[in-house]
């Protein structure tokens, strides 16, 4: 597959490097951090954001943790690495990767009785979630890229590539893998208000594979799918319940709306670490709800009448009926998704 | 009505005052113009916007222009009032309210021999125009407000108020009515990307009325309308073909039909300037493209990868068969609208 990869996240020995997604695309500026508070810090902050790099920054968060609680007490051990991992768990609601890494870590950390040891087994499954989670997305890209058809334009939505994914990328990988099949593919982008994903990270991005991509504003995409320009839509997911009812960034409901009306098929990419086999459907997922400022201002300026009311929802559900297909490394899962998921 | 009647314009003999609705709500900025050509300068730079406001705009604009023509003899003097009723009309392609007091005008000037007279007519009617501009607002909204009830949480999108209508406004001035007829009404307004029409002057007309508003990015309205939070959509319309299909700022298509898929009555107001009888569909309806900066910049700041392709159409096209009802000063029209609209 083309390099485009840019990492979002490295583990350095007993630190980890950070791009600030927040400063793209002006700076490409790296943070290293060494306490998991700052790790907690950056993920509620959007420094690092799209829901499988959220899962492996909160395993490398755990990692750091761990490394800096000094007692050599198993019990005190655990119950200091409780508090690390309540905390990592409180960034951010919705991604469910975060929760999925989180319980990871904790399984990592049972049946070691020296503390050091468990320390080491923790970085290790930090590690080996980041591995995994590369692989899976390079996987699902290959999988989902024979539902492009050369020529297609496909229309994306916030940022579903590699800095979201720290693999090869949901959304961004599978058209990446198309063109690397040799299909003539154009990608049209939302910009994804209101922390601008589209704008910012998806063109950074894409401009960087050497990829055509249009900017829309988000409410300009039933224009082009009414007008019969956009052939599929490809999103990433945060959280996708049992019955394959999807949460995503917000407008992600309303591209699925308007792709149905359109007969546009409206595709899900999203490694299995995103499925929560818990959730028997969409409505149970918690959806984060950010600061006003977000809508109000765009980087420091205001945009709006100020002292006015904002309701700021992060994410929306979009129900299994609006979803033509879910790709995930274990493969294509088509509609009605009674027999489960990436099975 | 209570009153929150801010003019976007209003003649002042020799020329035209303008509220500068691009600095809103910073700044109440008025400006005083006096060349026809500025007038069109300020229709094209969104100074003056709304359709029914751009057609007042439109008729002053060619009363400014025809007080300047030197001419004595009417057939030079004609020759000149056509350029300068080309130049207004080039303007801005979609609103049909333009080209309405264009026409209106040309038929003004008929049959009078004396360019004076001529001139008189002119400013006569431009002045005429806007008053039955703001009757006909004012009517529509009496009609509209009958279709809100007592509880109701509107959508609107973009700006439909007494700015954008040189009058009491149509999406807003239905809204007022309700309230004054003693229902407690909540608004939510789109922000409405690119120029924030809904963040910028729909809020800050509400908050002048005193009516509760809470403003949302666009791709969030979906949302809002699956949690069934919503009870009715309206907006306003610059340009309703013969059919009833309405061009409206870009993301109403997307609004309609959202509205349709959740149960939720979508009403289009407009007065009858707004129809074009002589389109069969709304497929006809010419769409202005505007330019890149206004997604790729917001005051002057970048907010997306420099130099990305942007596609920015301002308008899109709902079908009649998304709309419930369409509102004019002659009356409420219930889909289908086979038999004409507001007639």
């Amino acid at each position: 597959m083309k390099a485009i990869y840019t990492s979002p996240i490295d583990w350095l020995e007993n630190r980890v490097r950070i791009l600030d997604q927040s400063r793209l695309p002006d700076e490409e500026a790296y943070l290293e951090l060494e306490d998991y508070l700052d790790v907690a810090s950056a993920i509620t902050e959007l420094k690092i954001r799209g829901a499988p790099a959220i899962g492996v920054a909160g395993g490398y968060g755990v990692a750091l943790g761990a490394l800096k609680i000094e007692s050599a007490q198993k019990n005190d051990f655990l119950k200091k690495l409780d508090v690390v991992m309540a905390t990592i768990a409180a960034t951010r609601p919705t991604a469910h990767n975060l929760f999925w890494a989180i319980q990871r870590m904790r399984k990592a950390a049972e049946g070691i009785d020296d503390v050091d040891r468990i320390k080491s087994a923790l970085v290790d499954e930090a590690v080996k979630i980041h591995a995994q989670e590369r692989e899976a997305t390079y996987t699902l890209s290959q999988f989902g890229a024979e539902l492009i058809r050369d020529g297609d334009t496909v229309l994306v939505h916030c940022n579903a590539g590699p800095l979201a994914t720290a693999g090869y990328g949901t959304a961004l990988g599978i058209i990446l893998f198309a063109i690397e099949q040799g299909k003539k593919i154009k990608v049209m982008a939302t910009e994804t208000r209101p922390v601008l994903q589209g704008a910012r990270i998806t063109a950074w991005e894409l401009k960087k594979a050497g990829v055509p991509v249009t900017l829309i504003v988000d409410s300009a995409a039933g224009y082009f799918m009414q007008r019969g320009e956009i052939n599929c839509v490809i999103v990433g997911a945060d959280r996708v319940a049992a019955n394959g009812d999807t949460a995503n960034k917000i407008g992600t409901y309303t591209l699925a709306v308007l792709a149905k009306e359109n007969k546009v098929p409206f595709y899900v990419a999203a490694p299995t670490s995103t499925i929560d086999p818990a959730l028997a459907s969409g409505k149970q997922v918690p959806i984060e709800q950010r600061k006003p400022e977000e809508v109000t201002h765009i980087r420091g300026v205001p945009i709006a009448l100020e002292g006015v009311a904002v309701q700021n929802p992060a994410f929306d559900v979009t129900p299994h009926r609006y979803i033509t297909a879910i790709i995930t490394e274990k493969g294509i899962t088509k509609a009605p998704f009674g027999e489960g998921i990436g099975g």
